[in-house]
């Protein structure tokens, strides 16, 4: 049984296009700085949101008409959803997905249970793999949901739950290595506080990284070379995150020697949650070689929730372009669609629409980006700007060749300092939207 | 002696261009909608900002280089800058501007003596109108940055500095009349209060409005018909601003008996400093016959003050535009810059820049707004959407035909009640996308 | 069966008691300026959070261990639920309850079904509340939980929607009727919109002005002289919620003539939330007579959601309760503990400790408030600040004798104006805090 | 000439006192946990805010009435300036200040004679100093304000920039080291950026450890035993600060091989801009052997910027005392009022009570915090929290001595797992109360 038959695959057809079930920007094989496109954007379908999520909210029940979800339960409803999952994926031409071990199976009263329901259904996942092409970008595991973790997984002050998470984890990476992962991720899901009056915060700390290091001696030991990653956030649903954003996910890393094995996976609206640009939390990352993958969705900067909206912002998907472009490109990563729907969006073709217009947003933002990275817009200014270091006593400084009396007696020798330039912001934006508008 | 004279009129040349004195999309006499570009949009230089800004902010002092105000002080600078100010404006088109009292003419030492100076620099103004054909979008006054207004003009706990504001918005009233200007705005300045342990709020509510009246009979007594406006601001500089949104101005008009005289000049980073899109403010305002003005800039949202920034982001040019066409247009009003250049952009040609970035994004967004509704994209599906009350029980209920009774025997009568329909969000912004992008 | 027999009933054993299960500053029957204690705080526990909160949040399953719900389901369950919180009030020593009708009674297959549960229960409610002479302050309906409120109640662009509501809510007064409520309360819910790119704003506030409308009717028709009220919120669960703050509720009412049968309930966080000081949402209705009632709770200033916190902060417990004072007390009204334990305090231990803290915050902040009062803090402070308005150019300025004319030739006759005074906030601040800390 | 002679030096009344003029809960002989309160507090008054800030925001013109600025200027001034700061700083009881290089000496023409004037001022600093025993807690540069460091300092694209700020740096440092300073600030001033359009971030990140490391180096050729810090902020003045928080800071520290010669120095209002509390920043600091100074302020929750408000809260002022004795206590630090006067008060009388009421509520802050730690409220909590990990699997975790594989064991050989224990924070929230109202 199929429940998107009516549908035909989506193609590109251009942007006059008035047909919603077309790309109007992306077109898969056409190539982009020397690659096709797909290879620029591996998108990837997020199996919670898209096969699993409901349209819940804290006051509002599920209102998703998800027709596949009405003749089964438990294994049965689990099994369809797989089929589901690849006929909407291959429907649609996305060539990854991601997921967390509680999306694809039911939890049983055991771990032994949940891990038998585990095994059967990547058996069926590893069938549609092979049938379709399709990869897996990432797995990663749910230790948030469950009452057990409602003081956090590796961070909880109860052992038995430190042990838990350890084994749920430990089968995570397993089935992460058999369907082939690029990648394994970890966001933060409880790893934090409600409040430091009853919190042992650096205890927490060292325990998260313990359970880390495990992961990476078990990858090791199972010899699964796999790129580890951590998901910033700030807040939301605890208090505050451990892994608040960019700069403390490094600055955590780089304490506990884990630098070397992971990288980040970066969301939009973690990002903007966390008050940065996500332009700036993706430089941040590349700047210390820690770019790795991508959570493409949005929030609203006038809302204090992670909305996890479908990304339709250009602006957002310039720039994020520009800065994976900049970067060399993901290689392990992708774009990775954990978003979903509105609540009031809950019909089947919302999905697909949803992430057609996601997949338009990234396309046309990649070509953008190219653009004015072919046409060295921004590269050519910031070689002007800082052209001073190139010579002189900037070249000397950085050359680390000159200290505060070198640096004193030039300035006490001058009559004049050297004059500044103006930051052009306005005429940078200017151009900016020149290549968005055409 | 000319502070542009190297730089040419400033023309459209279209999208491709690249010599940024140029417009990419702003070409004033072109149709759109049956009117010229140039009367849709009705572009006004904000004196304030643009010929008295210095760049100054909490922790810097001024970076603004402004070769006309290295020459003289006092008087004589006032001169230059006023010969400057068309200067400026005839060379970019702007066709409108907009001053507080206190940007144009020094303070004297008496309130005597700031009037003769504000009357010397009115008959210079004067002549450069009819010289340049430019006019007065909008007067105001600036009762809020000497230390006389500490704690508020109309709303000081202090008698005398109610007079004095009220003195101080006469003249300037009488300067706006003299001058043709089409409007007066009256934003909140240190209308507010920042502690409620000293403040008696509905006093200080009650003479804001005893001044506002005093202001529409002084109008009248001078046979002015003047549009008054009222800015609304949420906070900054006080910590609660009494003007806080569009929907407490409204109410604070009609419970006053002042919503016949006033309507709203709504500024962008006003809007989303109060947690409002600019959309819902000018839809409200509109809805309420209340949309009067917009000072067209915009904020950063991931920061907390009004960066009173040039207006670049193109989907807010086009909603905005979108929501004037539907409210039929501004009629005595039109988009004020009420934005400064970044501190960094500090040369005379960056205050060009900026303007023409700011003309061609609301430009853009024009043409993109008018397609929208040439189409009837966001209409069609509005009709679609609240069908249900055009007849049946619908109808009944805007008929106001029905009660609770009625509507509870209808229910109860009913197997099923009519289906949801899907909201369309990502759809919607997908069409959006299209008509930006292209 | 009791669930609750292990513990006394709360009593108040001081500021010293290291009991957890004690009241050190609630002393019911203590004379507070003319009232016993009880009187002036009227606490009222809300059903939906202490008996239905399951501990749920965006991404986590239920925590809360409620013994007396794992015996039954259904209505069996709800019953039990109804002996199990006149337990819990009487024990506490709670006067007053608040409910949605979906709270006590499970939804059927159609309303006629839902409404015999609720009459069902009504009656088990209607005796324990003899038994107890526990009170009903107000109730309400829940329109935003069920999937056919995806797109609003009153507000829904489907008719069939309003007309359910505006069932669901006949039945509601009815229901409060019976039980000898005081009060009514609409929060918004879903009356608001996620975009507007498909919201017909003008004509949604339309619809929701008519289902008040029909209640104020129905309300008359049925003789039940009840206070209604709104309780404002700015956003979530919608991306705009149309009741933002007072302010807006003010207008809105005022606009349809509700303004006579509508008072506010003001929510602590969602005061915050609209980025307003519980105090200014309280002195803004009080200032407009419209305060009513007070949902006691609080938010966290550094988190963007509605957390609904018991109330443990001393300043705001005392700058409520003396703007309520200031007011002369709330008549219909009471202090509504709408506030969930945290997720991780699942206990029912938790419950009676949360309950106990927010009646203590509450009962010191009243001790606190009555001295400020009692001692003319601030009030004497205000009529030293203001006393300008008492003579002279103020008095005529208040009694409306003087316009622009005679305050410009008052100005230019006066040397200098009167000076300004210091607004003495840290002075006033200290003095809060010596009352606070003592 | 004595500009406080009116007042009599400041002594402790105990919290009854009515006389603003006096210390109710600052003792500073008393002992608390075996050190006199005056030890634990190390009050110190900010240069700039106290003696030079005039009251001017964003919208406003210089409010402050400072008698002693009134009868000179230039160098005049600033050598009154002194004789009032020590004036101040002796009648309160203040027995350290801060300052930047730019609140003491006018700047001159060349950075030489700016040297040559702030020589001039040390040599009369040094007199009053060694007259009062008052001491310097730290010195620090004014690198933001001049237009020449319009784009930052070590930051800045122009390298003549970075060469003045070193040259100052050095003699700030110099200066520092004469007057005996215990140490020494960086606050980032405009180190960040506007738009990451214009930036090369790494590069400038790179640049400004430069100028840390030369910092490092300097000080320790002149044999200068100083604690250097960095203050972190997250915006304003630029839109993104690289201080950002205090885990940037770290992390930035220990990239560079810094973290050895620095420490932070945290202030309130910074980490509620960074979203965070202070008793996370401070909590955070101290886990890393990082916690230097704090500067004592707070800031306004509901606003998005830099209020630098007089600390008034007494919750905040408890749990930085908690966290600060819990840490062992501030070595080379203090706490220092990087505070300013609401601009509505004016007068020196508010400075003083402004100072007071800070004093005040850290003393009672420390009280408070003090008897916490002495009843072991939190720790006893914390030991009975985390007690899991003391024996069992928790303590093998804890040794590194298992890893996934025993875990997975250990679990599957479970038939349930240890139960979760309440989090409690209503109770530790209600506990704290108790402390604090008394």
């Amino acid at each position: 049984m199929k429940y998107f038959e009516n549908v035909k695959k989506i193609k590109y057809e251009g942007s006059k296009s008035l047909d919603p079930y077309t790309f109007k920007y992306y077109n898969a094989e056409e190539i982009i700085m020397g690659k096709p496109m797909k290879e620029h954007l591996k998108f990837s379908m997020a199996y919670w949101h898209t096969m699993t999520g409901g349209g819940t909210d804290p006051f509002g029940s599920a209102t998703m008409i998800r027709p596949w979800d009405e003749d089964a339960t438990g294994m049965e409803r689990a099994k369809i959803r797989v089929k589901v999952a690849f006929e909407f994926m291959e429907k649609i031409g996305l060539e990854y997905f991601c997921f967390h071990d509680a999306d694809i199976a039911p939890q049983g009263a055991t771990l032994e249970e949940t891990n038998k329901n585990l095994d059967e259904i990547v058996d069926l996942i590893e069938v549609e793999m092979k049938r379709t092409k399709i990869k897996l970008l990432w797995g990663t595991t749910n230790a948030f949901t469950h009452p057990r973790f409602v003081n956090g997984a590796s961070t909880s002050p109860n052992a038995d739950v430190f042990a838990y998470a350890a084994a749920q984890v430990k089968k995570a990476i397993e089935i992460t290595h058999r369907l082939g992962g690029a990648g394994y991720v970890f966001w933060g899901g409880r790893e934090g506080y409600e409040t430091l009056l009853n919190t042992d915060m650096k205890f927490e700390l060292e325990n998260l990284a313990r359970l880390l290091k495990m992961a990476v001696d078990y990858a090791k030991e199972i010899d699964f070379d796999v790129q580890f990653y951590i998901e910033p956030k700030p807040k939301e649903p605890t208090k505050h995150q451990y892994d608040f954003d960019s700069a403390t996910v490094v600055s955590f890393l780089r304490a506990n020697n884990l630098d070397n094995h992971f990288k980040l996976n970066i969301e939009t609206n973690h990002a903007t949650l966390a008050m940065h640009t996500m332009q700036h939390e993706l430089r941040f990352a590349a700047d210390n070689d820690m770019l790795g993958s991508v959570d493409a969705n949005q929030g609203d900067l006038l809302l204090g929730w992670d909305t996890d909206q479908f990304p339709t912002n250009i602006y957002n998907a310039v720039l994020t372009m520009y800065e994976i472009l900049r970067a060399g490109g993901l290689t392990t990563g992708g774009l990775n669609f954990d978003a979903k729907v509105r609540r009031p969006s809950f019909t089947k073709e919302d999905l697909l629409i949803a992430h057609i217009v996601g997949m338009d947003t990234y396309a046309a933002g990649l070509r953008i980006a190219a653009n004015l990275l072919e046409d060295g817009v921004f590269e050519d200014n910031l070689k002007q700007r800082y052209r001073s270091y190139d010579s002189g006593i900037g070249k000397k400084i950085v050359n680390n060749e000159v200290g505060f009396k070198e640096l004193e007696t030039y300035i006490l020798n001058r009559k004049e300092i050297e004059a500044n330039e103006s930051g052009k912001q306005e005429l940078l934006e200017s151009i900016l939207n020149q290549y968005i508008i055409g």
